[in-house]
């Protein structure tokens, strides 16, 4: 049996962790670049230079002509003026050229063919002088032999190629491409394509962080995965750090691993540091095997993401003598509270989006298992080590993860969710590439109450009035009395339980969730489907608390499908599209209205008019149709208006 | 003969030309990505979806320990308190796991390892009860099956390789690549790397425009040089519809030829634009031929390089279903007037630096021919075509084309240029390869003045005074006099004539430069070298007027080597580094002191540290001094200060 294991770890900042790394690789002569290779000048795009590149020849290499026109000696034509014009016969030293034509011997300037005047087939009339060497484009006027083209550790642009082939440079010398193992452990690791079983995990880490590599300018090397056994490790890691420049260990996802992972380092070379004060991304390891950085990564994905950022992106681009690039970032207003634990400096994904005059940051999943909480983020927030966190409403800066033009024309959704908007979200980009639609799944209510805090353009919401059997009105107005608002319809749709395909346990509606032995699993407070759930449970007279799992929530339909297909609940209530994509059997419940609350003042900006537009289109209502459990008759009308 | 050209061409807003060829583009159905491909997911980084990703199945696809610990089912653990602790024997429902493992049957909830005490073997000790699924990573935790994992249209990021293989999706649908075939024309133009002789013009466009079309996605298709004659274009160009999506056609560099090149597109298709109202770039030919877009490119590198930024760029984006990309900007401050003609959107290189709290931009040439001006620039500054040009000190955007942090990390020196200037950038990037130099070539007088206006860390200064025969110090006692700085020397080097190989003339000295038949080329007024002429002419009694080509100004001594081994003058006032590097004969004349001059404002800033650093390695004096003609005694060393 293990022990506790964190008492084993440090706690080092992560740049008191880097510079210790960086620091022991300067001393044992590391962190220099390796030998350069000579690559042809046209292919090098992207390569970076390993020493000064100096012109071997001029360009032009010759004086040549600068127009279409003729080229003189400028002394045949002083004098000439429009009161005197001066005619000159072609002859050697007036001769007709084109751009780009080497100079005539005894020429030295040229007289552009819109200033000439022929009056013979080979006799011309000018009416001004030639000054000397006017439109000639001397030799060297663009490069002249010798001088330096581009400095060493320079990343080569396009026009650096140019550069290059201009000034004779057809060969030019750049580092090599730093080579990074990656080696991914874990008896439980599986390629990507197989078919799975319960425990397997896919192998997917090392084609990410391959990836990142790529992206730096590096070459990744992907090694085979490594079972959990010392000799195979250890065969893999030395044989690793003798092909590779920097060796990275992905520890797969048992969290004891990377003791292992860590005793091997040590016991072929030296372990700086296990354990940083960040999160994710804490269990890292540094350290050193005959002569070369051996990084070990935590398993789940956000964290060896950020790990490969954090030391492995400033070792690569040391081998290429040059310096990460600064990220692009942005001020914006924390959408909600954001507690921190002191001491670890925390990475928060959020979504980004542009309402009003603020950009508006919402933070999304922050487990460190969830891939697509970097797929879906906009930016990263970095919570200082010394902080608790940020209150709502306080202004952050943000590292984008995606062009803030492009952060500005989404359209920011925030409320309760529906498979309609995944179908909207994604014509809308087909229509319209430069814009977008982000979702942030919070509720009915809390959609709402985004509205009133200004940190959406619109919310999706089916909030159903007890009284009067209306859907949202009486919210709105409750919630929003003092706000020109619009509510436009998106669907109708079939809300029902979903249950396991066949319903072995024979669940006929809400009644029997009841029933000893139903396992039922609920959506979040404030959501629509649970204000549904508890109208229709007030009606029965039943008592939520004689329901098994009331309290477990998930925030999506999807979420709760999930738990359904998974064999974890027997019963949820959600929509049938969510049944069908997972295969599950659906007991209707109800119909219900899924209306769009736009606040008046974006209803004419383009942030509502693009969806309006795509509302229109048959593809639209055709593909969600085909969800099923949808109605469309009213889809992109008008419900209900209030002050506009 | 030809005519006068001009009026056969628009003079539409870049803009509008742009429309007219999509609204053109548009309604004959070409404005749509190609027949998607599909490419392994963990391949595609880069690529961009040609459809949306759906999750084929969950990750977790099995409820999962999120935690190493023991997997409970929780009813047992109900009523577990630190006043009375509960004891549970291992069994099937309270089984040791690892994080990753799946959940047993019967069990749903994780009690970490730090929390349970084992009392014997197979028996453990806890203090508080498991709540129902607290550290299980339930099915689909990250990715549902079936939800949207990547919309359409969507550039695929390191992140997003990861999001697909967790939902098992291992092949991806993209757009292909969009082909652009480059068809350089002209007689005149020969490969890299040919022996070149008088009237050749290397062809490196193809190579510029290839690696540009790369960098933005597409497949750039190199044809050989075609020339000049009617069949082969025609060929070529049929050819080249066939084969690819969009067609360059480079149109070498004789401003006539593309009348022949529009002739063509309109024989073989529709000519839609012929002229735009840009400088550089005028002579754009818009044009479709067979159903694809035929963009005629002018020859010159700067020209040819807008046109594929303002018309090819749009359309590579467009084939890929994406628009381009918003260029990052920066305000700045312009350091001199910049005028520009009326009616023409004039694009001008500059140069960028940050000095004090401004960063202050500077123009580089104008011309269409030097590529190096593309090379050297930092940005790219548009004046509107209802625009006259920018006064000195207006504040514009300007389009970055070197990061800005990059640019605030730049030692901005302004002022005489000398060859030691090159090496100190140099090797002041190898040391600081997030930090750089960057040199305007004003002369010594200008430098000065640039430091009077606040626009530089230091100036480049070789003033003689003719009183004193002293070097700099009047000059900035009299002209900085109110100003703290200080004089750093950085060489003396050597000044003479640069004269032909074996000095065919027998020129030996200044007296020389007033006979019948030498062509002398000056230097700009301001520059030392300039000011060190007048002083001696002076003393000899030589009147300027006098010396053929007096008048005849370089900003460069390497300019002025340059233009004496072309042959186009037979002497230079200038320095033996740049005879030795064009391979001259050299005839001194004078040695003088090269100082920099340095506010002190700046003198304890990394701005300067940096240089003062690199100046006092070994390897920078010995590779200053093999260029030939330095003396470096007194390098790094202060030889005047005032008010510091």
């Amino acid at each position: 049996m293990r022990n506790k294991r964190d008492v084993y770890l440090d706690d080092r900042p992560w740049e008191a962790a880097l510079a210790g790394l960086l620091e022991h690789l300067e001393a044992i002569g590391y962190l220099v670049p390796g030998v350069p290779e000579e690559v042809p000048a046209e292919d090098a795009l992207g390569r970076v230079t390993a020493e000064p590149v100096f012109a071997r020849h001029s360009s032009p290499h010759y004086n040549a002509s600068a127009m279409d026109g003729i080229a003189v000696d400028s002394s045949l034509t002083f004098g000439a003026s429009e009161a005197s014009p001066k005619q000159i016969r072609l002859g050697p030293r007036a001769q007709v050229v084109d751009t780009g034509d080497p100079m005539p011997p005894g020429c030295d300037a040229v007289i552009m063919i819109e200033d000439v005047h022929f009056v013979e087939d080979d006799l011309f009339e000018i009416t001004s002088a030639a000054a000397p060497w006017q439109h000639v484009r001397a030799i060297g006027e663009d490069v002249v032999a010798t001088e330096m083209i581009l400095p060493a550790n320079h990343r080569i642009r396009p026009m650096d190629i140019g550069g290059m082939l201009a000034g004779g440079v057809t060969g030019v010398k750049v580092y090599p491409r730093p080579r990074v193992a990656l080696l991914p452990t874990g008896t439980e690791l599986v390629q990507p394509g197989t078919d799975l079983k319960p425990g397997d995990i896919v192998e997917y880490n090392t084609r990410v962080l391959g990836a990142m590599v790529r992206s730096w300018g590096g070459e990744p090397l992907r090694w085979p995965i490594t079972e959990d056994n010392w000799d195979s490790l250890q065969n893999s890691l030395l044989h690793a750090v003798e092909q590779a420049d920097i060796v990275v260990i992905n520890a797969g996802s048992s969290a004891g691993r990377e003791d292992y992972t860590a005793q091997l380092i040590r016991e072929l070379g030296t372990v700086l540091t296990h354990g940083a004060a960040i999160k994710p991304g804490k269990p890292v390891i540094l350290g050193e095997v005959k002569g070369k950085p051996v990084i070990g990564v935590p398993g789940y994905p956000v964290s060896a993401y950020l790990v490969m950022e954090l030391f492995v992106q400033p070792l690569v681009y040391k081998k290429l003598g040059l310096v990460p690039p600064a990220p692009a970032t942005t001020e914006a207003i924390i959408s909600r509270k954001m507690p921190s634990p002191m001491g670890v400096e925390e990475f928060v994904r959020v979504k980004l989006g542009q309402v009003g005059e603020k950009i508006i940051a919402t933070p999304i999943s922050r487990g460190a298992g969830v891939i697509m909480s970097l797929v879906r983020a906009d930016g990263m927030l970095r919570i200082p080590r010394l902080s608790e966190g940020y209150r709502a409403g306080e202004t952050v800066t943000v590292e984008l993860m995606r062009p803030l033009a492009e952060v500005r024309q989404t359209t920011v959704v925030i409320g309760s969710h529906d498979m309609a908007l995944d179908v909207l979200a994604n014509h809308l980009r087909r229509k319209f590439p430069d814009a977008g639609l982000a979702s942030a799944n919070v509720g009915s209510l809390g959609g709402l109450a985004a509205i009133k805090r200004g940190e959406c353009h619109c919310a999706g919401t089916h909030l159903l009035d007890e009284d009067t059997g209306e859907y949202n009105i009486s919210y709105v107005q409750r919630l929003l009395g003092d706000r020109p608002v619009i509510l436009l319809n998106l669907v109708y749709r079939q809300q029902g339980l979903l249950v396991a395909k066949g319903n072995p346990l024979n669940i006929k509606g809400l009644a029997d969730l009841a029933r000893e032995g139903i396992r039922f699993i609920n959506r979040q407070r404030g959501a629509g489907t649970r204000i549904l759930l508890d109208y229709r449970l007030k009606q029965l007279g039943i008592q939520p608390d004689s329901i098994y799992g009331y309290n477990r929530e998930e925030y999506t339909h999807m979420a709760v499908a999930a738990a359904v297909a998974s064999g974890s609940a027997d019963a949820g209530l959600g929509i049938l599209a969510a049944a069908n994509a997972l295969g599950l059997d659906f007991v209707p419940v109800v119909e219900e209205r899924y209306d769009l609350c736009i606040p008046g003042e974006y209803w004419d900006t383009p942030y509502i008019k693009r969806l309006l537009e795509v509302l229109a289109t048959p593809e639209f209502k055709r593909q969600v149709t085909a969800l099923g459990g949808y109605d469309l008759r009213n889809c992109g009308e008008i419900m209900y208006r209030q002050g506009i």
